[in-house]
């Protein structure tokens, strides 16, 4: 068993005592496993592990997974096969996650679930242990975001007027090719006005001289991410515009000054919509203050004031308070910071 | 109110007699409004249609979707504003698809549901209106499928012994940027003893002489998709792949033989094993026969043993029977066929 397996087993206790986890989620198993998956599922117990997948899976998972026992399908269905090992192994209190597992699913479950299993819910167990990133983790997250530079020179160079924002995308989709890494979401680029639009979608709109333009992208090697947004300028800015960009800026850096162990999420939030009020910006602010950013893009701690959570060493999220001015522009300072011992470092720093 | 959602209102009685419905499937809401949307839920009641969102993306929304309701999310989640609009307009009986709801996701709006409204479980009843496709999606999956054909020409001239998988992937993805199309999933380009995985990842294998190259790709337009298998043989097939790949390509042909409306779609499936079984091979057929392709490039009907659906006219399926020798080849022979008045036509029939 891994160290991470090893951690998860560690944590049934505080999830209502269960003694065995059934982990249905690629990105959970991926994490636990170091093994690409997808349609099959993970039953962890503190004495063994067991992948069970249908045929078309098993050639790969064979040579792919070590020290995991294969368990293929035999039955009709993955429920099935599971309930049987939980029958084997004596499995009395099986956790699932509610917020993995459909209203459909826990009904076919609770249909093959033998007597004496009890099904448990245990919530966000693995994500909870995804939120403190290890040496190696931070070490390909550092490697997304020295591609991320990368490109974010090379479109300096590039973009110019009368481009469309499709052929921003292109010079990006060439350099992802030819560094042979993939996109961790659907780029944005949003030129003039569609700046505004906090999801804008890359369009054909011409890039004009003296307009803002605003590029979100972010970096995937072996499933981690990086997630920054830039604020390009064509020409010269407006007033109102370099006044709504310092005061975002300022409202991030605040808000990053803030960041250390210890620190409540709310908090951090909070103190940069204070900021932005100061210059009677909050109201333009519609979205949370960041995210954890992992294997997945958007993942726990969120920097929300509706979150509980608590500021811990290991942590790598973003800060990114947006001003979104309808029909005019928008700015959002986005960039991603990990939680050292006694403060932060922004990892993307001295990235334009 | 548009004839998808009309058609969905008259569905209502058939399922529990509800008297609305919350869709939150982002494909769904995309069939039933033509707006490309993400994290947004339709509510469907037979007098007025709501689209709930919040601020990211009701700028969109209100240029976008046209004769429907705009819901701003206003309090703390989208299930608070999904239940005020139920109180507002007395819904009774609120239809949710318990497959594509979570456990979590339930218990949250069971704790926002008012005294009045009853949580009814119904599901897919978008989904099933989805089966059969009219005119206008008909001509757009035949689109699909004319660049799929296009894209097969090419590769036919192009790839070479001596070449990898993924330079044969980047031949389609050059080609897919060139005709400013998507692809429908992840490419399956399968060479030599990788053609035994049904679900190959596309790798640095060098293509080989004498040998098979299995191609399953698929093209996406406005969201529609096509669905192939073909198998590419470089140099001279040996006698053993030839026999298989004949086998198969022959419980295809009788399979499709059989496709009408009325017909079982379980009986369609038993019959292409049936053929196989005649040369031994029906034991290295693991998955099902097929599967409806349209919005998701795996939609119902499942043409498999254990559906009980029948075929009607305009529903698109795919015929795909698969022989996979571990540690030898596969052949995949899977064509896409849409059921007519009084049989079917293979759309993908002339597509080498």
């Amino acid at each position: 068993m891994n160290n991470r397996l090893k951690r998860l087993v560690n944590e049934f206790p505080r999830y209502r005592n269960i003694d065995a986890l059934i982990i249905t989620q690629d990105v959970n198993i991926y994490y636990l496993t170091d093994f690409p998956t997808s349609e099959s599922w993970l039953l962890v117990t503190p004495q063994k592990v067991f992948y069970i997948t249908d045929f078309r899976y098993i050639q790969e998972a064979r040579e792919g997974l070590k020290g995991i026992a294969l368990i293929k399908q035999q039955t009709q269905c993955l429920a099935a096969t599971l309930f049987e090992l939980a029958k084997t192994y004596k499995i009395k209190r099986l956790g699932f996650d509610e917020r993995h597992t459909s209203v459909a699913c826990l009904k076919k479950l609770k249909g093959y679930c033998p007597r004496r299993t009890k099904l448990v819910p245990a919530n966000g167990v693995v994500e909870s242990l995804r939120e403190v990133k290890d040496e190696g983790e931070i070490t390909i997250i550092r490697q997304c975001l020295e591609v991320h530079a990368k490109a974010l020179e090379m479109l300096k160079k590039v973009v110019k007027p009368g481009q469309t924002e499709r052929q921003v995308l292109s010079f990006l989709e060439g350099f992802i090719k030819k560094e042979g890494v993939k996109f961790s979401f659907s780029p944005i680029i949003a030129s003039g006005p569609n700046s505004a639009y906090p999801h804008a979608k890359v369009g054909d709109r011409i890039l004009k001289n003296n307009e803002p333009l605003l590029i979100d992208i972010g970096i995937d090697i072996k499933g981690y991410k990086s997630d920054l947004t830039r604020n390009f300028f064509l020409g010269r800015m407006t007033p109102r515009y370099k006044q709504v960009f310092v005061a975002t800026a300022l409202a991030q850096k605040e808000a990053i000054g803030l960041i250390k162990p210890g620190v409540k999420v709310a908090d951090v939030d909070t103190h940069a919509r204070k900021v932005l009020r100061r210059f009677g910006l909050a109201r333009y602010f519609g979205h949370s203050l960041g995210h954890g950013v992992g294997l997945e893009i958007h993942e726990n701690p969120r920097l929300s004031v509706k979150s509980p959570a608590i500021l811990e060493e290991g942590m790598i999220v973003t800060v990114e308070p947006g001003v979104y001015i309808p029909g005019q522009f928008g700015v959002r300072v986005e960039d991603m910071v990990l939680v050292t011992k006694q403060g932060c470092e922004v990892l993307s720093g001295n990235y334009y």
